[in-house]
């Protein structure tokens, strides 16, 4: 299982990485508390494993917004995937494609959003959107992603502003030359010069954006229970779980102590997914319990792609997909669509 | 007391064991969290002393299933014993009848079952079953057990799988060369590729396992209130509680938290055994005060062997009784048959 | 942002001050668990941020006790500023009023009171009080603070004797040669020995310096829901929570434990202050969540008079303020004056 | 200062001692857990100072029992004084008596009762009783006690047999050659084998000792309410809260854990004495804050004396009534007798 040793991924991608992109992808903001202490907080619950249930295999596939997928772990979007490797966003794609993975694209993406979803045809995947540049030019990509076939539009709302990022303030990190900003606006409309900004969506944007583009809308970046009905109120899909992976507010609550509130708040017919820190199957069947409908992950698809390519990337969703479906048998638990809260209790 | 110093006794052991039989006897699964936890969990309590009872010594005999044993403190089944000491199971059957202590043999014995029923006749057994093999000759082995003298049959039912035990990985653990698998399907019958496996059992094996063998059946791996009155009222004659030493389910919790919810859940009248991390008299008085009727050792076990043979596990279990003794004297209790709840509270 | 690392601050400071110097600014009393646990208290908090507000940016400027100031950041009196810097406690008044922050002046300063007041004509200032020396020179310091246009008298009360500064003791700090104690009594009226000593005041002090002076008093030094009231129902204009930089009672509860119990206490019409290890516009953030009306700071102003005279203050405000509005805007928080509670939940 | 850095004064012991005298009197049983938490327990509370109370100074007198001290710091029994300095007893007795403060003699003295006795004239001294030996030495032991006119018996109960100490048996811990164990029973009568032994005591034998000596008896060891109110029933005079240093049953609760529960159970009227751990000042004011009467010192006299012999013993009871004073008008508190629960709160 090579591609299972997260841990041992990242050591070799800090290697094989230039220190500021490297330093890009593992950073967090301020202090990196809420980094740190993601991981740690799907840690802080213990399995509660049911025996003599007869369960020899589960049953891991289940439906993102109608799109089957053969797991419940997709993949966060991120930015700058030529970076990593050469193929950026396509090696993804494609890697998303043969593990039957959900792919979410990311508006900073170095491909165009056109071509990632050209490289996986059938494949589901959903875009990102940031208010990256001009009004015009956001309402644009909304548009686009309707058209190209995207299945869900993912409003990115924990960017009022940019976090404050000490390891790229350090090394004054900008876009590498020669990486193409494949979303960016066309020539002589020019980004806005504080770029990544969404302060100004407020929750009429959902309904908004969701007609642009003809799509679901999925809120990413709720991590109060308030907020998260005033998303459905709005009408959004579903809602998303995440800290950001740690790169916007500091020190925020983790992804694990908000999903409970969350999910408890919308009730059972909403859908909420969840990401940050899941790294390992064991953590990915705690988020489950704790009531997520799938998990994202971020950081370990980056690893992957750097170490392995199209390859690392299936490489990494098989091995959490793997352990995933252990961890399910081990619980006694027959299928991932119904994981009993009571399979998790905190640890002491 | 020379076997009491249990941290040197594991020492010595991984001097003298190859590196990979070492790991296989020390290792846990995954991150090893729960073998880790499994100690500190017991002194995650304190001891609160009765003082001017009046009690000079305290009476450690009691029974287990019917039979009398000279202290609560028996030997929990592990495999691949002759890896340990030439001997192997037979030299630890010899020790356990020394001191009075009751063994449990395991499925994954280097000796036959009847060989170490033999090597201690009087002195009261317990055979372990596991699903190796084929479905028939598993019920063989519960069959051979009643015939040759056990007193219970122990299901482990914690393993549907095998446990993703990375220090078993590493070295490619398999069983050593030359080591007799004595309870192996006989020839031309070959055992299943996947190994062990309990994944198929349902709780109607207690009862289906009760009477191949006409043994009393003890349900080891129950970790859950509701499991183990499922399995009580599936007619177990007692549920142990245990991690499996930490190496099966990872991160799950602890034996030390699971007890007090096992026991309320079955009651007093149905007997609740106990094992996991259990390093000295007073893990054990804990373990007993928590409602435990008894504890079972694992690796401590396994490091007498390795160090001493019959006389070292005979040293590891005296030195434990004696501890025990001592700290009952201690806490003013007389009986161990009845040790009060509130003899420990949580540590702060 | 050269003055926002304050570690870094501190670190060169270390190196430019001589050790004794460097001692009394850092240390504090006994076993100093009260100073290092000040930071932590802070964060033991974790921020809950909003969505989707359309707050772009934060509006940060309040009222204390009625002088408008840019931002809810004040600095806090401390004594012998000549050491950290030659232009003293006169930098520290010019920074604060380039910047919009409230200098609280010490009556240990080494310009008088009189040339603090002089170095920012109306910039806001408050004057804290100590029964330094004599009674009688004491109330004449009152009443020339009044005199001299401080907007608010600060009586500290947390200081009936010196607490034990181990440092202090070892280095045997005593005043350094040739710095001006300009608030000391006139020539021929001797200091009492035993220096610092509020001992003697009690509640009735308030409403007699208020007097005296003709200025709203804030008591600070307050710990407690029942002292806070106390001073309240004795003519208090506000209180303000603080261990003295935990160089008085060790180990005393921290700031941020204390903070809540105050509000709770004193409700929505009296005015808290707080102080004690905020360090990051979070830590703000945090305290103001919990009911503080406005945040103030000791060491940082210290280290930024020592590294970069006025300069370093005015940077180390404005640093502070900045990380302030970040975290608001994070929080999806338009304004200053109401912070609500549920901003901030314990962290796990 | 010179004898108040306690850490200091025992590290100088370390160096002054053969190892096995300081390990005797420096370690714990077991795996010395109950020792280690003494201290730490205590300071997992902070204390909440009261300001504006017009206290210049805190009044420490009190009784112990009747007789006057100077400060509720009184000196716990331990053996063997004269491996500490060569006048052994006598000269902690001379200390006591100049210090205003109460003096435990141990039945494991190297100087008689009545040498001890007859050292300090007019200061009150309490004996302490083991079963050292023979029923009727011990019985003896009492009746001289009283003779001898100490003020009160202190009969130790958490040595029912000697706690498993691992540095003495490491050491194989003997009395050492030449030093005289005065309270020995006469030439003829041997000691038993297994020495100290209070095994067989029961609740009746407070009110036996009791008429035996002509003294009210405390009654040191208790650690539960439920013991503490069996020891009043059966005629104790006052309780003694003790983990014995951490010496016997391990892990046990700490001191500061039991004493609440003890003083509710026992109410106003049943004096409550608290030893174990006890460092500073705050450590002394929180044992009063939780219901102590007065606090008790092992090790820190054990350290003065081997540093500074009488000069020693005084020189640490100065220094710790000091602190005791210190922060006693720190917290505004006029009198040792009535210090309020609230002073103190648990640490977060
Ligand atoms: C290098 C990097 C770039 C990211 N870029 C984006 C992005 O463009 N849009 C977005 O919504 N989230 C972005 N995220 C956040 C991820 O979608 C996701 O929330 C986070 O990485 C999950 O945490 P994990 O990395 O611990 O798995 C990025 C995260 C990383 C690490
Ligand atoms: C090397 C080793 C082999 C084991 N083999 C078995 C086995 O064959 N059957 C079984 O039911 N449990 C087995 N166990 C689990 C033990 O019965 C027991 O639950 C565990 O070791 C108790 O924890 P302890 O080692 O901390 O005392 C094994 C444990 C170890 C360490
Ligand atoms: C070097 C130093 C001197 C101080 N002098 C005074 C003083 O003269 N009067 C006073 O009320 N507080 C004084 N304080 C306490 C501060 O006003 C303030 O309460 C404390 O420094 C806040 O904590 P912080 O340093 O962690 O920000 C002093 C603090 C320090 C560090
Ligand atoms: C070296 C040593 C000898 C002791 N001997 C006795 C004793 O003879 N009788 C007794 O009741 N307690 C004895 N004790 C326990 C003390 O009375 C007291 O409970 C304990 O030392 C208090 O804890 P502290 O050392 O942390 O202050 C002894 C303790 C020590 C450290």
């Amino acid at each position: 299982m090579p591609y299972l040793d997260l841990a041992l991924l990242e050591a070799r991608s800090r290697e094989l990485l230039p220190e500021p992109v490297y330093d890009y992808y593992a950073g967090g903001a301020e202090t990196e508390t809420t980094m740190r202490e993601a991981t740690e907080a799907w840690r802080a619950w213990r399995l509660r494993p049911r025996v003599l249930r007869g369960i020899t295999t589960a049953q891991l596939g289940t439906e993102l917004l109608g799109a089957p997928v053969r797991a419940p772990i997709g993949i966060a979007p991120w930015a700058y995937q030529a970076m990593a490797h050469p193929d950026g966003e396509l090696a993804t794609a494609r890697a998303a494609a043969a593990t039957g993975a959900l792919m979410t694209v990311s508006t900073s993406a170095n491909n165009s959003l056109e071509e990632v979803a050209a490289a996986a045809p059938g494949s589901p995947q959903w875009f990102q959107l940031y208010r990256l540049h001009s009004e015009r030019h956001t309402d644009d990509l909304a548009r686009r992603a309707g058209d190209a076939g995207y299945r869900a539009l993912v409003l990115t709302v924990d960017v009022p502003v940019l976090g404050r990022r000490r390891r790229d303030m350090e090394h004054d990190f900008v876009h590498r030359a020669g990486v193409r900003m494949a979303n960016r606006p066309p020539e002589g409309e020019e980004p806005t010069l504080d770029g990544l900004a969404t302060a100004t969506w407020t929750f009429d944007e959902i309904a908004r954006f969701g007609e642009l583009s003809g799509l679901p809308v999925v809120v990413k970046g709720v991590l109060r229970g308030d907020d998260a009905v005033s998303c459905v109120q709005a009408g959004a899909a579903a809602v998303w779980v995440t800290t950001h992976g740690g790169r916007q507010a500091d020190p925020a609550v983790s992804s694990a102590y908000a999903l409970p509130e969350v999910v408890d708040a919308v009730g059972d017919d909403v859908k909420v997914y969840v990401d940050g820190g899941i790294r390992s199957g064991s953590d990915a069947l705690t988020a489950l319990a704790l009531g997520a409908d799938a998990v994202f992950l971020g950081r370990p698809i980056a690893w992957g792609l750097t170490t392995g390519g199209e390859r690392g990337v299936a490489g990494v969703l098989d091995g959490l997909t793997e352990e995933l479906a252990h961890a399910m048998v081990m619980c006694g638990l027959p299928d991932v669509r119904s994981v009993p809260r009571d399979t998790v209790t905190p640890a002491r």
